[in-house]
């Protein structure tokens, strides 16, 4: 397995980046290999700093940086020397697996819908997410920012993507899908998510267990699968953050809240497009950094992206 | 002042009701005048059997009862001599200052539209709640759950009613307000959150701080007043909801997360309506009745409904 990681990507880049991937190498086994795609001096300047044989990597060198605040799609089709552009010409040419990056979120979506492209069949892609739940169990969310307005049928897809995620991702047979809304009953909420309803009851192919409530989350009545769109899940994500930060601040020391921390997760995969690949939070760290590819060797194990083929 | 308490509406009502006005006294003075509006019987069985002497309380006997199940608009109209209806007439009438309840929100809102009515200006209500802060300030969310979908200029409007809820209701003096949206520049979100923004933005009136994401809340970096629609605040007051009641459940201590607890915030004012009136949660038990009656009296006192209409 080949998994690409853009270094120059995310606000502690290249070095937190680095940090990362050398530790990531304490759960890689030889069967995977990791491409650091960047500025090679900066690369092996940091891997010498590590003391970590450069030999471990394979380094594919750029000389352009997409920043985070550049123009996303002026960026991406004008720096195509840029560790994202070569990422992704990789990953369309099937020289690597699987791509991660914690930079700019914008370009590396130009990426997928230009270069990669949408799965046929697909009306939007997803950024899916996963939220730990009290019993153990992870749900996954989604959408978490790509769509903040989605039809009734973009719901309903997520819901499928979801349940394949949960299911080939997370190992949960039979995933229960849950719809977010402000109350339980089918009659509630806005025309789009009553309709949305109307499609999840009806279809077949999903485990659907009704709308459920922002007081179930992260609660064992939290469903294997919620799905939402962006506006919503970007806030529901973001929320959860605020608590584990307060949490932090607070000095607590419990298991549950510990397991809230983003930096755990590392990233979230764009799904619904030809490849596997994973966007990580511009603010990632060392550890999640690691995560993050720990996180692609997983979505590329379970084949993500030819199992979503395949079902749509 | 004269404050009318529904004591049939509620999961646990009568009992909890009664219990919870009782308890309220200790934080009343001779100038606040309770209104108990429900079955005399049970309410002067109910004051027995708390000690307390049916004198310290105006009691309006009632023969009806809106269920919690009971359908809005029919049971309000056809059940003229419930609690909620009687309450709303004699708020109607000036016979009381300010009235609340924990029963059927959608009756109590049928209520407020067609017995006390919109301030005229108003496009459309709002609930607002109270969100605690780490800083120990308290901010207000609108709307929590009547409009799920809202227009650019309501959310503007709320962005009004919320400033002088904060005002008025918090003593907060020039309170912020935030937008919530899944990123804080301008050119983020849906459309019409996008459009929202630039009316805030141009509007003399508030003092408007931008965008707010999920990862602001409940943190020093919320602002004093928090805008969105229905359905996003409604998620957000319950994720908190969640977060409490996990807290709880990991059996941690912590004086923060003691203040997340809805039972101290007790209801949820409906601004922008003729009149001062409060919304229980229908789970309320004695200490979150108390705190509605508390709360009620801080509407009136701050006479809420009278500034909006100054404003407005």
């Amino acid at each position: 397995m080949r998994i690409g990681l853009d270094v120059m990507g995310g606000d502690f880049a290249p070095d937190a980046i680095i940090e990362g991937a050398v530790d990531s190498l304490r759960h890689l086994t030889d069967r995977e290999e990791l491409y650091l795609i960047g500025d090679e001096s900066s690369i092996k300047t940091k891997l010498n700093e590590l003391q970590t044989d450069p030999s471990r990597f394979h380094i594919v060198h750029t000389t352009q940086v997409i920043e985070m605040a550049d123009h996303p799609a002026k960026s991406f089709s004008q720096k195509q020397d840029s560790s994202i552009a070569v990422g992704y010409t990789m990953l369309n040419n099937g020289e690597l697996d699987g791509f991660c990056s914690a930079g700019n979120t914008g370009a590396m979506l130009v990426g997928a819908t230009y270069t990669v492209k949408l799965i046929p069949g697909v009306l939007r892609p997803a950024l899916a997410t996963i939220l730990p739940c009290i019993d153990n169990r992870d749900s996954v969310i989604l959408d978490v920012g790509l769509n903040p307005d989605c039809k009734p049928e973009v719901l309903l897809q997520y819901a499928i993507l979801g349940s394949i995620y949960a299911k080939y991702v997370l190992g949960t047979q039979n995933p229960t899908v849950g719809l977010i809304n402000l109350g339980e009953e089918e009659t509630k909420g806005t025309p789009a998510i009553k309709a949305a309803y109307e499609l999840m009851k009806e279809y077949p192919g999903i485990n659907f267990a009704g709308n459920i409530e922002g007081n179930h989350l992260f609660r064992e009545t939290m469903t294997d699968v919620i799905v939402c769109d962006g506006f919503v899940g970007n806030v529901i994500l973001k929320e959860g953050e605020a608590f584990h930060h307060i949490y932090k601040s607070r000095n607590l020391k419990d298991e549950y809240f510990d397991r809230l921390d983003f930096e755990n997760y590392g990233g979230t995969p764009i799904v619904g497009i030809n490849a596997n690949v994973v966007i990580g939070h511009g603010i990632s760290k060392r550890k999640a950094i690691m995560n993050m590819i720990l996180q692609t060797k997983a979505v590329v194990q379970a084949n993500l992206a030819q199992k979503i083929k395949e079902a749509i």
